[in-house]
């Protein structure tokens, strides 16, 4: 059996090269709008109209229970981030070439919750424009241009960092300067997942020194998540991170998907595994669905690339996202919300391994706190992915009034990300939809 | 005399080397959180608390009138572009990857004021993530890698488009695949600006050609403002655009700067010139401080890019970005902002040509709409760019209560970019205030 090779943007997405049915004028529409660009969820794509807590609800009335997205991470239009956005935009909203006593306090409430070493924070609008930067920085700062990637990574939507995601690129290779490995999985390493990816970072970093490029940095999102979300044993990414630190490369930890607390465990994915970074890029739930991203970084580092280019970003750190992104972490702590994190990460996880002895084609599932990743296989044979079944549960949990996603290399692992402040009774009303969405494709 | 080329980043520059004075506790965390990446304003900075209209208050009740910014263009914390951020925010924030109303309202009211040919919309949170992807889109659409800009253009932050920006490059030379032509300003082609800014460009494709680049596009701020704000003769662009097009190049509007109705004349700076772009890219005022950018391109370029990369960006096209965007285009139409900055911009250069009379040093007034430029020059000698004094008058107006920035190759252009909604007494506050700083320099 050939497996294809799945691609990000194509995971659970409308076919945009179909025209839009009659009636569907909001469809047609965007396509008219966005063009090729489009990129829509589901076969029918759904118009949102609201969303609240762990609910978004659908101009046809339907409610549905957002398993999915994770940029609104404290819950769907949290009043108390409302309420800072509006007051400070109210306010005053302006870059950061003047003092700003908000934008100050946000960067040290954030600095307190990472490494020390980590002294400077860059404020940019984006992940990927996090990531751009972390980029230059460690070419900046090593001398070196080589990057160590994950095989079904995806970094960012800029030039550079479209370089280092295999997840983004459908027709042609990563560039000569981008090495890729496979994900620290026990499919591809057994029970030996922490030395075999440090392995397999070794031998990328000879692969950039044979290309002359040399080991820049190995980035990692630590949870994995396009690649399939790899969570265990904690711990599994101190030896690469040791080999590429050994011959003068950083590690760069992608925070992106599992920042600010989603893990349960910690606040930064990294933190399960034992290592300090030597960046940590930030973005999407930082502000809650405001947007703003971060590059955490040493001062000397800093000092070093500002040598050559400099960083400024216009809309980078200015007081609506330093007071969202302050509302953010107090609500973080005061709801307790990665203790409920990995409380009902719990639960869920509880559930499905339940499930799995009645659906066996439920034939992994991994995870930490609410980031969940279910292997969907062929009669549970972890050599037979099962692309089709995860679209077709993808779309019954939609019929039932829940939003998941999809990952992988090869598009079979259901990706969960509800909020943090989900319910044990939301968790049971997934729990309940995905039994049944399971029953009714075992019929068909 | 030898004249030093001038950084972006350093025009009117907190020098980061010195420590913050005893006292200054908010500049001591600033420079402790961003290390040498704290790009702040003035010898000493101001920290500013609250702002409205065409004035920011400082933290000791000082009121400034800001002839500088220019992403809050329909002025500061209008209470209509905060409620729409307000209202979007508790109602729903969310990616595209969903249908929402307000999004699709909102492209098509910016496609409206746009070429009928640019019938796709790209949205992205940065004016630097804009010209990135129209980077990548004019390589992918025309299979060459070369960029012609001005010597002092500014395009972004990304890898990519530092690499077309000399203003941001300290140290470094342009890579091999941009070459940097001359602004089109009379200083450097005298009376004949179209002729010899086509001239230059033609030599710049040789160039590109000779290198195996070949021209993918000429991307130019239509407006020129790190150049130092050339807008005259309007047309001038037409020729050197047709170069580009004669081989196979792109022409990139880079509108970040002089796009929504700044220059008075026109929605879009690249109107005044009667040509039309390949690809539109906008930013700064769009969403009045809402972090929004965009990318106005043909469906069939998108269709081409799409086949071996595709684009989507989580924050990009959110609805509280579209609510705000709305917001701003309905307040330019319904308030007269494009004609106002007209007339106040002229009665401004008009001001400024008065005032000419009695000095000399400024020794060329240039622009169009509240968007103006003026050379500040020993004995008001074109050859004798005075970038001392520009830092004297910058500081001085400073003292009278008026936020003003520099420009151009030598940072001796004074840059004014004040609100749409200035008033003609505002106006008048700002050339009294001029006329005294002028009258203390030249006593000094």
């Amino acid at each position: 059996m050939t497996l294809e090779i799945r691609k990000i943007l194509d995971m659970n997405a409308f076919d945009v090269s179909q025209k839009a049915p009659a009636g569907q004028t909001l469809l047609k529409r965007r396509l008219q709008n966005f063009g090729t660009a489009s990129v829509l969820f589901y076969r029918t794509p759904i118009e949102m109209v609201r969303a609240r807590g762990a609910w978004m609800i659908a101009k046809d009335g339907t409610r549905y229970l957002d398993f999915y997205n994770n940029v609104p991470s404290v819950g769907h239009c949290h009043p108390r981030v409302v309420k800072a956005i509006s007051d400070q935009a109210a306010t005053l909203n302006i870059h950061t070439r003047y003092l700003i006593q908000v934008l100050d306090t946000y960067i040290e409430s954030l600095k307190a919750t990472l490494p020390a070493h980590l002294d400077n924070l860059l404020l940019a609008c984006t992940g990927s424009e996090a990531n751009d930067l972390a980029l230059r920085i460690a070419t900046q700062c090593t001398g070196k241009s080589g990057f160590i990637v994950t095989e079904t990574a995806y970094h960012g939507n800029t030039l550079a960092t479209t370089d280092i995601s295999p997840a983004a690129l459908k027709r042609r290779a990563l560039p000569d300067h981008v090495v890729a490995v496979p994900p620290p999985s026990r499919a591809h390493f057994n029970d030996a997942v922490a030395e075999g990816f440090a392995t397999a970072v070794a031998d990328a970093v000879a692969t950039l020194n044979q290309r002359r490029h040399g080991p820049a940095a190995l980035i990692c999102d630590s949870i994995f998540s396009s690649d399939g979300v790899f969570s265990e044993p904690a711990g599994f990414l101190a030896d690469a991170v040791q080999v590429v630190r050994q011959v003068g490369g950083l590690y760069i930890a992608d925070e992106v998907q599992p920042g600010f607390g989603r893990t349960g465990e910690c606040m930064w994915g990294f933190q399960r595994h034992g290592v300090e970074p030597d960046m940590v890029t930030m973005g999407k739930p930082m502000g809650n669905g405001f947007p703003m991203a971060g590059v955490a970084v040493r001062s000397s580092h800093v000092a070093r690339f500002c040598e050559e280019v400099g960083y400024f970003n216009t809309f980078g750190g200015n007081p609506v996202a330093a007071a969202a992104g302050q509302a953010v972490l107090d609500i973080i702590r005061e709801e307790g919300l990665m203790a409920n994190a990995l409380v009902i990460g719990e639960q869920i996880i509880d559930g499905l391994r339940t499930l799995r002895k009645a659906f066996p084609t439920l034939a992994d599932v991994r995870g930490t706190g609410l980031f969940i990743g279910i292997d969907l296989c062929a009669n549970g044979d972890p050599a037979r992915p099962d692309p089709g079944l995860t679209t077709a549960v993808t779309n019954g949990l939609k019929d039932r009034g829940v939003l998941v996603g999809a990952a992988g290399k090869y598009g079979n692992t259901l990706k969960l990300r509800p909020p943090l402040c989900l319910t044990a009774e939301e968790a049971d009303i997934f729990l309940n939809a995905l039994e049944d969405t399971l029953a009714e494709c075992s019929r068909s």
